[in-house]
């Protein structure tokens, strides 16, 4: 991911880190690795994060502000329900694809991570499946969408296939994220008997 | 996951590992540590595994045997396809909710094997998926189904869902693994413009 406001010290840390983590693992990985990766001191880094533990915490989280921050322009912005669910559903599937190396680092060594930076994570996604989960819960109580099933398990469904991507999604592969995205968004919207609300 | 014709050193050994591996990490766990807790000598432990993967990896592939007899059970099975579809779904989920630890570990752990186990992990799951596969082609090839999705990556977005399990379900939350599959597997049909097949 690209943050046009991230600064290039920080990006280069954060760039090395996750080579290294996918290389090496975490456990494999030492500070002194990264800084010298990165062509800066350990001051520098310190400067930007606290710990090993800081750098594979934002290696994810800043994938997920981007997330948050489209998915919150999708949900309050034009077109009618089904269109800015399937947009959304949609787009965190090829957001997630263009940056699969940092997601499969991340939930591959959390279970790594301090119970306090654990916490936080989860507190960061239940922010996004929540608000997600809203998009759904309207549907359901207007109508749009059928409400046989409760909205929190239609959502926990729908995230358990964006973040299994890591295990199957290639780059080269026969679809391009934005082709998954779209098919995984058909199947979301037709699950809640709204039938292909996309086009 | 109980399997009676499992012998019980064996046995012993595996729900050891598992444990140890839960609370550890599979780094962290020597081949010693587990053969002192299931109270055998190592010897006894070679007899049964070859070495400390092999115990992950068997941790993973029996509850996937398990799935996979199952699995051919109901597909070969009475029932139309809409029912036998559902029936499985809904299996697969509740056995992996029965069997969470095995899969949370495995999952976790995995790319620690050697590169020769994982692929022989991902050709036994390769072969479950693909007679999951097979059953949705039938239907959207006898019309039962819409054929809108490929069939492959409607199995890829359940199984995310089924593999993503251990990070949310709890068995004293408030719904049971058979609620849960009975949930996804109605999502699932739904998918496929099949309504609720599972009555």
């Amino acid at each position: 991911m690209t943050d046009v406001k991230e600064e290039p010290v920080r990006q280069r840390l954060l760039a090395e880190a996750t080579r290294l983590f996918a290389e090496r693992g975490f456990e494999g990985t030492s500070v002194q690795e990264v800084v010298a990766a990165a062509g800066v001191t350990k001051g520098a880094m310190y400067h930007y994060f606290d710990s090993k533990d800081d750098l594979l915490h934002e290696i994810y989280a800043r994938v997920l502000r981007m997330q948050m921050d489209r998915l919150t322009q999708i949900a309050d912005g034009p077109g009618t329900l089904k269109e800015r669910l399937h947009k959304a559903a949609a787009d965190v599937v090829e957001t997630t694809t263009a940056n699969l190396d940092d997601s499969k680092i991340f939930f591959r060594s959390m279970h790594l991570l301090a119970p306090e930076t654990q916490k936080t994570v989860r507190a960061e996604r239940r922010r996004y499946h929540e608000r997600f989960r809203d998009l759904v819960a309207e549907g359901q109580r207007t109508g749009v969408f059928t409400d046989k099933v409760p909205a929190e398990l239609v959502v926990d469904y729908f995230f358990g296939s964006v973040h299994h991507l890591g295990t199957w999604f290639h780059a080269d592969g026969p679809l391009t994220g934005a082709q998954v995205g779209r098919h995984f968004a058909d199947l979301l919207l037709a699950s809640l008997g709204a039938g292909d609300a996309g086009e």
